[in-house]
């Protein structure tokens, strides 16, 4: 990889881009995070999805605690360079840390957000604690 | 709508919301643009995309200009609240400004970010004027 690759990303003030990642073959939506220059590439470098986590203010390698990594298949960039997609082979079949399937379980269904997705294993179950 | 739905985002400092648009029958990412409290209800009450434009600092009925309305068909929310996924049927088959179907046109190839996608109108037939 070129340094090229990364200064062609319209970073943020903060040096942040949104990262979306996909089901690679189901094209299902898992979640959104954001990435900094060094988490975009260590993620081209190592083929594993690796976000920078805003809460915690560190390098966040996808499934470091949970087992749920994200192989990359193949990396997008949009036309203002500054939003991020990742195709995935997602780990486990688990990307929510609430441990569903994806991030978006949650439906408008006319005057609330009502869950749709249930949950595939319990934070306790991948966690090794309860929550 | 109750005011309820709008109160369980997660506003940024900015009032503003990501909001990922899919096309509901293939799956493919369309776009990233941003919502406020407003276009969102104004999403919500007239069942097409409304964003906030940035750049411009005001509220962007998608396809004002260009006729490529998106409609919405299902919201979906993410697990902190901080991410709306909007699955549509992107009228025209055109999401991107560039005259692409979606604006996720370039794919990273080794050390550079490659067009795949073809343009399918030229701005200049879609805006009426010459880019």
């Amino acid at each position: 990889m070129t340094e090229s690759v990364l200064d062609e990303i319209a970073w943020t003030a903060e040096g942040l881009v949104p990262a979306i990642a996909q089901d690679w073959q189901t094209g299902e939506i898992l979640m959104l995070a954001w990435m900094n220059r060094q988490s975009l590439a260590q993620t081209i470098s190592g083929g594993e999805a690796v976000y920078w986590s805003r809460s915690r203010q560190k390098l966040w390698h996808k499934g470091e605690s949970s087992g749920h990594t994200q192989r990359v298949v193949e990396l997008r960039l949009d036309c203002d360079s500054d939003v991020i997609l990742l195709r995935v082979e997602q780990e486990g079949n688990i990307a929510c840390h609430t441990g569903r399937r994806s991030c978006f379980y949650r439906k408008l269904d006319s005057d609330c957000w009502r869950e749709t997705d249930g949950v595939i294993k319990t934070p306790g179950e991948i966690y090794g604690k309860q929550p």
